[in-house]
């Protein structure tokens, strides 16, 4: 009975969250690592984006959606979006029934595998690199890194139009980066799920002398830690389930998805109002 | 007593509401043909954009909006927002209380005082672009009229951040319009309210020779017929009221609200959801 219980607790699933569609770059890198797990995902696309609201805003959205994973039985979530995990832990965290894992900390772990990193910069929305919750993580956890911050707020509506490359990207980022490419940095760190989209054109655009930080390569392990600690770690059995929830209306998800997820398709299902 | 009534009915408030800031844009114009009247503005800031949005979630924040403004005794509700206009006058006008005017009648206007007009475009959001509610109203009240239509999603969050001419613009616009420049038309139709504020970088690129059309201008004269229809013009009495109300914090929508309304401050409140 014990083993049976323990295994029904196992497999439920880890819900992944993001305002929109940036989240599944983060889903994708989960996937790889934990390949036996069974995974709901929801993106508050009605409301998209939360990057240039308030934190009030953005808080009461955030735990809107963790109440809604909970209603999936989730046995971990993760904060698939840089612009909610800029809130905190403590934020997240809040209601304790189920362990909510944000991008900061990842973002801490990639950079400390860098050999000779002594200059970043941040990139991200504006609520994010207004929130300094980048800044403020690094600080404490590297004192001698030097970290510069920046605010890009076109590049989630130009990815979400498939503006990966090209013209407009190479304008806009100049708009932003100029800055970025006289003072050196060693890395960047691309504080949005939606940027790395945009890996390949900003390797050409920063030289190859500046290493590009995605922070959802850590997720995974902070993910696994986790759940090895709870002892909920997937338990081997059958085909993994993937269910994905949106909340405007289908059709645009489902579309642009297959730009995030490497030519899958999803079936999203709506629901109506996460308020 | 009925003339006393008369002149309350008539000191009702007029409700403007939009997605966010652009219709800042209409209420100026509003403001400077109406100057008697009082005015409720709404910006639905926490959820904005709409127009990335689909139909339904459109028409549901649509009728929240509205029921707002209802709650504020408005005699008249101005829909500025071409997304949510786009919808159409009988969706907008399903619940018959109070009246609710689009800006689709209002671009049918201003295009008809043109002289010499035979090819136009429309360019607007994603969703407006994509109901073709403006080439269909153009083509039953003017079938002789060649109309082109262009969405240019990345406008509105240039326009929100300040990016109102350059290099960026320059790019961008080459992006969505370079084929406006070859085919040659005779005007170009502002369909979203943010538009305005690219008029003279618009007029630049585009050059001298096409006229660029703004809906809003004819937006009170729509509003005055109406308003003269049921007898509730306003009522000469004191200095006119102005209220904002916004969804998100307001610190973001008073600083940009600057921008839209040539520097008058202005002091919105929050309600904390509509839904």
């Amino acid at each position: 009975m014990t083993s049976l219980t323990q295994s029904n607790r196992n497999t439920r699933p880890i819900g992944v969250f993001d305002s929109g569609l940036g989240g599944l770059t983060v889903l994708t890198e989960l996937r790889r690592q934990l390949p036996k797990e069974n995974f709901v995902y929801l993106g508050d696309t009605a409301r998209t984006p939360y990057g240039s609201k308030g934190p009030k805003t953005i808080a009461r959205y955030a735990d809107e959606c963790i109440k809604f994973l909970q209603t999936k039985n989730v046995k971990l979530i993760v904060a698939a979006c840089n612009t909610v995990s800029a809130l905190g832990d403590a934020t997240l965290n809040r209601d304790k029934t189920v362990p909510v894992i944000g991008t900061i900390e990842s973002a801490l772990k990639e950079v400390a595998k860098l050999p000779d990193c002594k200059k970043i910069a941040v990139i991200g929305t504006e609520a994010t690199i207004g929130s300094k919750a980048y800044e403020v993580a690094f600080n404490r956890a590297m004192p001698d890194l030097q970290v510069d911050s920046l605010a890009c707020p076109l590049f989630v509506p130009m990815v979400e139009q498939g503006i990966l490359e090209g013209r407009v990207f190479e304008v806009v980022a100049d708009h932003y980066l100029e800055r970025l490419r006289l003072i050196r940095v060693d890395a960047l760190v691309l504080a949005c799920t939606h940027y790395p989209l945009l890996k390949s054109a900003l390797e050409s655009y920063l030289g190859s002398e500046v290493v590009i930080v995605e922070p959802s390569k850590s997720v995974a392990e902070l993910v696994t830690k986790s759940l090895e600690e709870t002892g909920l770690i997937g338990a081997p059995s059958g085909d993994p389930t993937m269910e994905y929830f949106v909340t405007d209306e289908v059709s645009r998800f489902d579309y642009l998805a297959r730009l995030f997820l490497q030519n899958e398709e999803v079936q999203a299902l709506r629901i109506e109002d996460l308020a």
